[in-house]
């Protein structure tokens, strides 16, 4: 039998040799975490590789992601589908082992980690994911959800500022199945970090309701079995295991050192870790019994097939809740869906109500919520505002989870976010979230991960322009509409009344996967006439809103939000003064984008150049629908304190600029 | 003499009437906070309010800035030029009072706040700014540099995790004399923070080796004295003052509940209110005697007096650094500066060294750094790849606060960018911070706000593109040139060479009082040669970089950074297939914008129309200037993970693709 150390080592040479091949990659924390992780998978982690996505599977989320190859190494290993030809493949283009784990491209890698301290706070909304389903579906004598979620996090995860956020929530929601692995090597990319960390990192988790386990030798097999019982040992409390560890274990002369973090160790240090190791293998070459100790396939299968047996009979006790939970595990919407919500959508044409849009938000809300028990919302403590409770809403606390489906997150906009990556991820649930526009800066890296690893999340994002008034620029969006369409995957929706709004929310639900970010007005919108066919091509993101009678248009106006209540009276405005114009409502121009060239065509004539785009945002976006010969209205500046129609007024959001700069691009 | 209790509820009446005016803002805060500020300006704060710029006054913070009435209230009563009737034009447009603190609307307004948390932030950057100028600038018998720090904030600060990243730099930066004081109120907008904030706060500041006083009565004047004393006792550690305050405080029916936060308490509440404290007289209205309490003037005039004294004494016996003191603090450039940055440019372009940008950055440090001794670097622990580290860097440590010019930020982007914007602030340097491109997401907001204060900070961005090669999307910028650009007042500086990247530090150095975005690239780029008149005009931020010999050109290629040097090369391709074209290098957008319609015509003509721009980020904000005939080559998705040379392949950025589009859109 091969020892565990031996086993770790498997481990370090992978690292070693993948980072060397390569030539680029971070052999130090594999190196350093080896044997943590060669206790925690051998003895602990609950997972089969034949089924990546087994439901009760545990989580694994690697926070300090540059360490990837520790990951590959063990779903190599332990028999998920990840041959060595993808190890040497490391970092090369197309492989499954790219620089940092991506969920999308490796069986086993739950989400994509590498922008510091993500991973901690996905894995605090896997946890919660996984409490709130325990609550809602196991019953007396079937327990079918049970797992834990284990993160490893290093010192970049433990300085970002997300690190309190998703620490402090995990806290006050006692996740008692959360355990994270703290790897304390004293050392970060600037070298040792006594010159920028000098907290006290176990008092500062203390501080936040977890149980803490202070110094423990993290490359003594049996401290961290005795670490890992204690965590588990109880069900009230998170807990941080704080790892003592020595970054680069193994190489004689660059552990220990900043040196091992983030390059390859060169051919003679990786020879003379070999030879410190006691590692006689060649590149790449894992003897049969190092294999044969870690291969986890049987056993995974037996732990596996033990929870079908398990869920087969729950099934038969609890045949609806069984449909259910495998409904939204499958990420299947609910059969009447589109019905329902088609005629609600009809309806709310038909009576066209004026409401703001965040009003319509959470109408639609009301409307669509009790069809989608896996909805589970949430605000940075704008509730109030955002308007994201409706009236199913069930605030988590601490003795309802079974019934709770909306988080108070405080005033954690980027925790909130990356939780909710964790939890769309999981499986189970869509999750919604909410700020205002402007405080998308503030989780605007969480928003982009929404979008790359991908994870259905809904971003609800309120008080979208100028037209939040008195709390002046710093909470008034500019740039925001833009910068958020920019990101590669996301989908941006900025509707004008209250059925482009519940059009948007039906988007967003039905973008299975994938994330939307819903953007809505603080201020009452009018309601705009639409067909049948306009109705069904809100969802085309762009559509024809109006066409002058009897003749041909001479000009198109492209508005969103707000600002399409604006064009359309600009162009009755126009019309009366004889000039035809179209205009066309954008509320998703991503969508729009996507639609067949036709159809496009079909809404901005390649024929029309004369183009007026008018958002309350940044302009220059809108050159590429209006390009050269067109005029944008939008802003160019930060925008100011004061009653909303003062401001609209002030930066040129009238009837009277538009009408002028579509005679001006008329000619 | 009125009570301490009747100058607070001064605050508290001009606070409830100023919101009720206005029919918007927060009561709830400044009546919390009101007996805190009044013995902190009264008893502590040095100021003098007929000289709000006097470089030696404390600094005060507002960062839960939502409650900026308490700031304007104080403004007000002490004397500064903010009169009656902008109190009563709270809110309104062209108002000295906006909705949250605006340091460039206010006089006595030390930065901008309101985004919860970057207030504690940049009072951090303040604190430290003071300790590395006294440690530099005194000299025995000569304390000309002497002042504190104080900041409000609220438990939306703390619940931000930038207050984490703060809080620690603090803590291991020792500054002594930063006090805040927490207005600990047990209130969030969506209610009681119990069910969302359970930290021990306390207990989480002193594991930031903070000194901590706990539960101090917020609305106890003695208490609250006692409570500064021993803050201001010693000069060690920051110090956190905890006040349990009751939010309302003197509104009966409103106090203590949500719904004072942010919204006019109501006629009916504000005349109980005014009957609970006592508070006889009508809106707006404050006693004469009450005003002459208040009145600062006399005092602050002689505390600046006294100091303007010492530090002619100073100047006496210390001319040169009295000198460089006072040219610091006026933010003005050596004497030599232009004609040495011209020489070191001029011979740049002359030995046409090539290396990676983020090379030439650090080229550029290296020979302007020794001119610019307010210069004070850093990064978020990437200082290696960042290359921000120059020849003479002095990294902060315990015992070196007088020759420190750089700090180790840790892995604290937010933080530490929200922290410049407070150093800048505080005045006598120019702050550079530091992370990979795709981080600048972390900072996004602080970003913003360096425009918006505004504030001189130059951002520095390296790895700026798919050319960041192996570590994959996760760090791959895309969308992030764009949405940068986007920030209004922003500039964002991404250069093809040595030559361009100089240029962009000069400019960004001489950009006083607002920020840039340098970006670099991870690889080196190619030298690109240029005459006298090309090299002036890179500071206009677009400009030809080489036209076709003897012939007219028939098409245009625009790019910036990396894709510079593709831009020749598929020039010269062409020329030989006998199409000319020009190429326009544009290293800042948002200066070429600026420049007169003449030079940008020169350089863009409008009667050509075949335009082709290239950059190795999101395509789309290159319509402004290639329109709908032109073509952009650019990303359309996220990065992969592969050898960056592969990735320029894979995505399309060579010279068969440029030569190819430039063909096409010739037509």
């Amino acid at each position: 039998m091969p020892t565990r150390r031996e086993l770790a080592n498997a481990i370090r040479a992978l690292a070693m040799d993948a980072v060397e091949a390569a030539k680029s990659g971070h052999p130090g924390m594999p190196m350093g975490m080896a044997d943590i992780a060669e206790v925690l998978w051998n003895d602990y982690l609950k997972f089969n590789p034949g089924n990546p996505l087994w439901p009760d599977r545990d989580r694994f989320v690697l926070s300090n992601g540059h360490g990837s190859m520790l990951q590959y190494a063990l779903l190599h290993l332990t028999g998920y589908d990840l041959p060595i030809e993808e190890i040497k493949r490391f970092r090369q283009l197309h492989s499954k082992t790219p620089g940092h784990p991506e969920a999308s491209e490796t069986p086993g890698v739950e989400t994509t980690t590498g922008p510091l301290g993500q991973g901690f706070a996905n894995a605090v909304g896997f946890a919660l994911a996984e409490k709130l389903l325990a609550a809602h579906f196991n019953r007396p004598g079937h327990v079918i959800v049970d797992h834990r979620t284990w993160v490893f996090m290093g010192d970049g995860c433990m300085m970002e500022g997300i690190s309190h956020e998703a620490a402090s929530l995990a806290g006050t929601w006692g996740l008692g199945k959360l355990v994270a692995f703290y790897d304390d090597n004293g050392i970060s990319i600037d070298g040792e970090v006594k010159g920028w960390l000098t907290d006290d990192t176990p008092a500062r988790f203390e501080a936040y309701g977890w149980k803490v386990i202070r110094a423990v030798d993290g490359h003594d097999a049996d401290a961290i079995k005795q670490a890992i019982e204690q965590a588990i040992a109880q069900q009230e409390k998170p807990t941080l295991i704080c790892c003592k560890t020595v970054i680069g274990y193994g190489a004689p002369h660059k552990q220990g050192k900043e040196e091992s973090h983030g390059a390859p160790l060169g051919k003679d240090e990786v020879a003379a870790a070999r030879e410190r190791l006691g590692w006689k293998y060649p590149p790449f070459e894992i003897p049969d019994e190092i294999y044969a100790a870690w291969d986890h396939r049987a056993k995974g299968a037996a732990v596996e097939r033990d929870w079908q047996n398990r869920f087969a009979a729950y099934a038969k006790a609890h045949p609806d809740l069984a449909a259910e939970f495998e409904r939204r595990q499958r990420g299947e919407l609910p059969a009447d869906w589109a019905a329902k919500t088609q005629a609600y959508i009809e309806k709310l044409q038909a009576e066209g109500p004026e409401v703001a849009s965040r009003k319509a938000s959470q109408m639609a809300l009301d409307a669509f919520g009790p069809l989608l028990p896996e909805l589970f919302g949430g605000s940075a403590d704008l509730a109030g505002s955002n308007l994201t409770l409706w009236k199913g809403s069930v605030p988590l606390a601490s003795d309802n989870a079974a019934q709770a489906n909306y988080a108070h997150y405080g005033v954690r906009e980027f925790g909130m976010s990356a939780i909710c990556n964790g939890i769309a991820r999981h499986g189970g649930f869509i999750p919604y979230d909410a700020t205002f526009l402007v405080f998308s800066d503030y989780a605007r890296n969480a928003v982009r991960m929404s979008a790359l690893i991908p994870a259905q999340v809904v971003h609800v994002y309120t008080h979208d322009s100028i037209g939040l008034g008195e709390d002046g620029p710093t909470h008034q969006p500019v740039e925001h509409l833009a910068s958020l369409r920019l990101i590669p995957g996301n989908r941006v929706w900025r509707p004008c009344d209250a059925v482009e709004s519940a059009v948007a929310w039906r988007q967003a639900i039905e973008r299975k996967g994938r994330p939307s970010c819903l953007v809505f007005s603080r201020q009452t919108l009018k309601h705009q006439p639409r067909s049948a066919e306009q109705i069904a091509n809100i969802a085309r993101g762009g559509y024809v809103l109006s066409d002058p009678l009897d003749t041909r248009f001479k000009a198109i106006l492209i508005a969103t939000g707000s600002e399409v209540g604006l064009a359309t009276e600009a162009a009755q405005a126009l019309a009366q003064q004889g000039v035809p114009v179209r205009v066309v409502s954008m509320p998703c121009t991503e969508v729009f984008d996507e639609q067949p060239a036709e159809y496009r065509e079909g809404v901005l004539p390649s024929w029309c150049r004369a183009r007026v785009a008018v958002e309350a945002a940044s302009a220059d976006y809108w050159r590429k629908y209006v390009g050269l010969d067109g005029e944008v209205i939008g802003m160019t500046s930060f925008g100011a304190s004061a009653p909303a129609a003062q401001l609209f007024e002030y930066f040129g959001f009238t009837v009277g600029h538009v009408v002028d700069a579509v005679k001006r691009v008329i000619g």
